[in-house]
């Protein structure tokens, strides 16, 4: 069969359903350069329009797993024998730093993750850039800190090996994902279900893990503003990673407000080594086990949920999950005496100005998608792909939606590049900001809004 | 205002109105790079499913027409005194050769007609490659035949001079249109009112004629396949260009089947010839003769549009027009003889094919799309804006819709340049044609279906 670019996206424009032969072929052409850029971005706007279904979806998904290598593990060079393997995916929010501490913890529970992450973009962050703002002597003891540009070879190394690993995209992980994705960000495509289905889950089923637990994020930070389309999303993907042999859960979360207190590369890897601790703030604990828990249980390794959660509590509480990431730390070329003193070892900002509240009453909303743009306008996240970061800019907040304020007691603390920043950041805050009178009924998501089990994997008691 | 292309293409996607300000943003950074293909090509998409309200539309051919120069007519070396300017524009179809015939009698009538005409895509046919097709020693006597990437200078000199001028578009003209164009032919983006509205009187504006008269085709062969569609463009393109104070009227025609009896580059050129001395097909010399009539009455060269109609007929029938031809094909470096024997100057293909009828009946239908690709897969059109075109292969019909035919009598003749073509194309041309009992009712549409005015060019008695 001979297909034309043109009339394959005017088909798709019109309603048609299009084969997963030509899916393949406009796919392959893409990669291979046959399709150019402005057809892709064309395609995509019409597949925004028009939707996929079921059998198109699952041939995209398959066409863009196909243009790439598929991790195998039966012949990693396991330590101790092989483990099962699980990954974790966010559908990105601002303040998700939750993959940092979860991944040791998982490892420390006996599951390996062969994490493979994304950078931030728009207002949502990014654990590899996080990962990256850690200083140390590199791979190669050259210098550049916390190396995530790391090849399959090391990724199957160091997950063997330590149980865990977090490296960036590579070139032979999934390439037309890889394009695609720069393409939509850059052209008003990236809201689309059954790109996104096929865009996160060509990545996951590559990197070849046993198990996935996604956390698809609702709310104003996130891509889904409504449970509905977050649910939508969240059956596309669970039905995706089960038709290809994969155990899958989603859980619908909160992203109205942003999740935990620190907003930032280094200020998130900070709160990470605080739950790594033990401590940290309540709802990133929570998410870290809740989602850790899962994945122990999809592998085996724990009873229930209640019982996975429980055993990431204790991993983060007895230190062994903070033991498994200063190794990562370590093998990756970061400093591990990160682990130790956070604020010592990671950058920080020359200025920080913090912001009191005006008046007594209640926190009763802290918008993430404002507190997201926030930071990307201070430096933290990116415009464009091409954009460079500012590692040490962000935000701590004192305190967190649903708790009580008192005038002039500090609200937030803005870290920046410069007093002119740091002015402009604080008039962003306080308008994404809202404090009501204590007796106010709050208007926030629950933390934990809904959860999709793939169909082979019904839930144990919890 | 400071404008991120992927944010515009988002809020057009998402339903939102662009203000006149964003959208001569994006079509300027368009023109000079700024905004990439696939952002375009987003875009374009965006607006094929959202739509354009009058005030973006307006604002899309303002920028399309600023993006390049406007001709002034008043400083025009005009031979004795300066001419009433009008110009005539079809929106394409199958055997659509009327403005070859239709220009030089609407200047031998006295109205000047500087024609920037476009080339064939898709299934349909374009002026200049019909006008290409005639040899001669070109312009500057080194051969190539008759010019048409000459620039607006030359517009202006023998428009002055002649009366008329038939040119391709020019890099000075409506650069964005020529730029976005393309990339809409090769992104399914092409059949959408506001684009075709800006692209087609963003041209004409530029040409600075006074009067303009649109042939809007409806039918298979035609972009718009209902009378409904081809009326709301109809609307649009008055409407457009009333506001930008030129006297506009569209006649909405059938497009159902070819018009006239030529289909192919040369011989469409030796139809129009046959035009040019009064004889030539019925449906083609009628709709020469309304198009131009409206054109003389527009330009107050007739008081009627039937008045007109008779001045074109005689500009045919006395060898008027056939004159002003053939001093157009002279200073454009073709060889006049064309004039006189078609046949002998123009290319010829070395196969023709005669395909007869089956059956006594009469031709109840011959569908102008299969017309067109079959007369694209002989080689007279193109799939690609970079592909060759054969000026001698085409078909010439020796009965048209409506007319009765005789078992064994030839329908049609194919022109090709091999055996296979020619075979080839017999099949396409037997499955586009359908022969039926004489008394059966035709479902043809009628010549002429509606016809929209400009708001102050009310028509005149008829």
């Amino acid at each position: 069969m001979r297909y034309h670019a043109n009339e394959l996206i005017a088909a798709k424009r019109d309603g048609q359903t299009l084969s997963p032969a030509a899916i393949a072929w406009f796919v392959d052409g893409y990669t291979t350069g046959r399709v150019p850029d402005y057809q892709m971005s064309a395609m995509c706007m019409a597949i925004y329009f028009r939707g996929m279904d079921d059998i198109e979806t699952a041939a995209l998904l398959e066409a863009m797993l196909r243009s790439g290598d598929e991790v195998r593990w039966h012949d990693a060079p396991w330590r101790d024998g092989p483990l099962p393997t699980a990954d974790k995916h966010s559908t990105g929010g601002v303040g998700d730093k939750i993959s940092i501490p979860l991944a040791p913890a998982v490892a420390a529970c006996g599951v390996a993750v062969p994490m493979i992450s994304g950078r931030g973009l728009g207002h949502t962050g990014g654990t590899l850039d996080k990962l990256e703002s850690i200083p140390g002597p590199g791979v190669d003891g050259q210098g550049g800190g916390f190396q995530t540009r790391l090849g399959v070879d090391v990724l199957k190394q160091l997950t063997a090996e330590l149980g865990v690993c977090l490296i960036g995209q590579t070139d032979r992980i999934c390439p037309a994902d890889k394009k695609m994705y720069a393409l939509r960000d850059a052209s008003g495509t990236v809201p689309s279900i059954p790109l996104i289905t096929a865009s996160i889950m060509s990545k996951k089923l590559a990197e070849g893990v046993a198990s996935l637990v996604l956390d698809v994020k609702v709310g104003s930070g996130a891509f889904m503003k409504t449970p509905e389309d977050a649910r939508t999303l969240a059956r596309a993907l669970v039905g995706a990673g089960t038709e290809a042999g994969r155990k899958v859960t989603a859980f619908l979360s909160a992203m109205d407000r942003p999740l935990g207190t620190h907003v930032g590369n280094a200020l998130e890897v900070a709160e990470s080594i605080e739950l790594l601790r033990g401590a940290g703030p309540a709802d990133s604990r929570a998410v870290v086990c809740r989602l850790g828990g899962e994945m122990l249980r999809l592998s085996g390794r724990a009873d229930s949920l209640q019982d996975g959660e429980a055993r990431i509590g204790r991993a983060l509480d007895d230190g062994s999950a903070l033991q498994v990431f200063r190794r990562v730390v370590q093998a990756q070329g970061g400093d591990p005496r990160v682990c130790d003193a956070p604020l010592e070892v990671l950058p920080s900002a020359p200025v920080t100005r913090t912001v009191k509240a005006e008046r007594d009453g209640v926190l009763s909303r802290c918008d993430a998608l404002a507190v997201g743009l926030a930071a990307v306008h201070l430096g933290a996240g990116r415009q464009r792909a091409e954009d460079s970061i500012d590692p040490a800019v962000g935000f701590v907040f004192a305190r967190q939606v649903g708790e009580e304020v008192t005038a002039g007691a500090p609200l937030v603390t803005i870290h920046a590049a410069n007093d002119e920043d740091a002015a402009h950041a604080e008039q962003e805050l306080r308008a994404a900001m809202t404090i009501s009178d204590a007796d106010t009924p709050s208007a926030r998501l629950p933390l934990w809004i809904d959860e999709v089990h793939g169909a082979d994997t019904s839930r144990g008691a919890t």
